[in-house]
């Protein structure tokens, strides 16, 4: 079986498609029955020279030569961005193309109208590369997972911080030298804003949590927290307190509410996700049937997503006449579970405090007072004002807040420096 | 779409299918439309208390009730073992009936032969909880990993010795002991030396190995030593050296070649699959587009597994009538890859030595003859015998041996305890 694809973008990742499609073309042909053709490909600058051997004339710049021509199945998008992504997508699916994409941000941003889009005209949309790169995240949620209720999904879902948060946990380093260190690798954009300030992670969770739960979670039901603030010192603590600092991105059902949020998290390290280092990515779940689970490798790149791009397609081949899409975007919103924003979570409070009598007092006195209770202090040095490092039993986030709002007025209180949430063991 | 199957067994597995699909008969239809039915169950004794609530019109201990049973779909087997599971699944598959197994041994041993049936048939064969239980690494190889040229498999696929050597490890206790305690928790068999023997690692690597290369994996092609010989000293040894020790099942492509081997092996403590504890299971693998990845969960167990069966109904019965098989078990030889058995692999070497001068000389002389250098070498303590640690570089398996065997001999030499296979930095 022939199919014919069409690139929108020759970047990394789609020089990743065409270098990874070169290499398993008898494979793919031999295990799978497939021909996986590049027709066209759509590119800025149709001169600019390129890293991969591509014929002049599969070359376009523009879009519609590729979507007025009949003859193309799929269309494999990795331009990233809303638009002009979007407008293209919806036109694929309206013409009855297939749209395999890596952008994140389109499918948690426009879902209902792609999705819509595909059924009226019976084409499919596959985006297992949106999520964790190569990793099978949604496939795993979509073709492994079908007999269990699921619990909670927690990910390291963004390379570029993790990445930052191993220098800084293995060697020291403060939040900005590695960041440098990321950006200088290419690791991190020369604006890291949407890594380190956790929005692309909550793009990845509002995809993945939306498949876990069965129920559509929008960017904006997701509380969003990044990295910026973490100190070494932080770190440094928690690993003195047995605990290992990452970002996550965690969907969890408690007492039949749904919380979705990303943050920087103290989790044990005896956890599997927290001897996840570097830019590697991975998500941990618990499904009511399988238990505790966990899918790990590499969240970017160009040849991982591409790995994820080639699986699509080919699964797209194979389900030609007959994609399927997820129940929930129907919006059947009656089954929903509501949103949790005042969940229950332990704490790390990093405090500088002046050395005076009565200071944990007044301290231990308001958290009483809000229905938080200690589980360990720790006077960190004997310098003035005294680093303090709190650790919660668990509380609701409301009340967590609020004492730390009045903890802060305290005149015992140099400085809250930082409260992070913490993990149980999984 | 209703689906009618038939179960050969109710332990504890068929008891956790029941289960599971009580519990997700409602999200089953609505978000895959697919109403599974049991229509009868084959059980040794009819009458036996069950723990889960079966109607007794749907017992049998008639096997005919079911393969003479026209509206049956799909045969769903958890007896284990080769024989009676065989010659039933060939008649079902013979009568076009679909098979879902968790068989490791039938499917490893007679795979040709299922497979043959189901083609002839047009039935479909499915086994994903074969393999690490829950855990759907079948599912990841076949669905989501068309794009890669897999370059090696290493998994910690049996619970049961995990479990033994996690004790070992973090409580100091021996073998006997570990093992007498899996046996009282009830995760060892009364006999355990498919598990010990490493016999159930070596069926679940043919199935692995033979869908992650593609091409037929018997179980006389594997390499097999089980943990028997490991002793606490031994695991504390290295420790010391940074190095966990493993039962793992190991395919990997060198030179062309590839290698299929379970045995005890030595990993460096970062390596993401060191850190898989107790009776989980983990694969780890490498692919030439995904690079490095794992998946991580329960191994067994009666929901988990009845988690990867279900999934296995439900995909089956999406593939109603275009059920795939894979392409190497046609017998395409001239394709496969030659099987090396002398590999390369560095070693730890335990040995004790009469304290007499010259003994490393004359060990490290025999090494040299054989072209296998030392990493580094370690005296434990002064008591005599001497207890001495070596690790060697690389060196080829079958040069390791003739040196082992020669140092055995040495005068300065008391006994060789062990000598176990060290993996590098994954």
């Amino acid at each position: 079986m022939q199919i014919n694809v069409a690139l929108l973008g020759l970047g990394n990742i789609g020089s990743g498609v065409f270098r990874v499609l070169q290499r398993q073309q008898e494979a793919l042909l031999e295990r799978e029955n497939v021909v996986v053709q590049i027709k066209r490909v759509l590119v800025r600058d149709v001169n600019k020279p390129r890293s991969v051997q591509v014929e002049r004339s599969l070359l376009t710049d523009r879009v519609e030569d590729i979507l007025e021509d009949p003859t193309i199945d799929i269309v494999a998008e990795f331009m990233g961005g809303v638009e002009p992504a979007r407008t293209y997508l919806v036109q694929a699916l309206n013409r009855g193309m297939t749209v395999v994409t890596a952008n994140k941000a389109v499918v948690a941003c426009c879902w209902e109208e792609l999705d819509e889009a595909a059924r009226k005209s019976g084409a499919g949309l596959y985006y297992e590369a949106s999520v964790a790169g190569g990793i099978p995240v949604i496939g795993t949620f979509n073709r492994s997972l079908q007999a269990n209720k699921i619990l909670e999904v927690m990910g390291i879902v963004n390379g570029t911080t993790n990445a930052i948060l191993t220098n800084m946990s293995e060697r020291g380093w403060s939040y900005e030298a590695a960041l440098a260190d990321a950006q200088a690798k290419g690791y991190a954009e020369p604006d890291p804003s949407m890594d380190v300030g956790g929005q692309d992670a909550v793009y990845k969770l509002s995809i993945l949590a939306s498949l876990a739960f069965g129920q559509r979670i929008r960017i904006e039901d997701i509380h969003c927290e990044g990295i910026t603030t973490i100190t070494p010192e932080d770190i440094a603590f928690g690993k003195s307190l047995g605990l290992t600092l990452k970002l996550l991105a965690i969907g969890r059902v408690e007492e039949g509410r749904l919380q979705v949020r990303v943050h920087p998290t103290f989790i044990p390290d005896g956890h599997p996700i927290a001897s996840v280092r570097r830019a590697y990515n991975a998500v941990f779940l618990h499904g009511d049937a399988i238990g505790h689970a966990m899918l790990y490798g590499r969240g970017a790149g160009d040849l991982p997503t591409a790995s994820a791009i080639v699986s699509d397609i080919v699964m797209a081949a194979k389900n030609a006449g007959k994609h399927e899409h997820p129940a929930f975007l129907l919006g059947r919103e009656q089954d929903a579970l509501p949103l949790e924003k005042n969940w229950l979570t332990a704490c790390y409070v990093h405090l500088l405090v002046n050395d005076t009598p009565g200071a944990l007092a007044s301290i231990a006195g308001v958290m009483g007072k809000y229905g938080v209770s200690l589980a360990t202090v720790n006077q960190i040095s004997r310098n003035t004002p005294v680093p303090l490092v709190l650790v919660t039993h668990p509380a609701r986030e409301l009340s967590i807040q609020a004492a730390m709002a009045e903890i802060q007025e305290l005149e015992a209180v140099d400085r809250v420096v930082n409260v992070i949430r913490v993990e149980k063991e999984g």
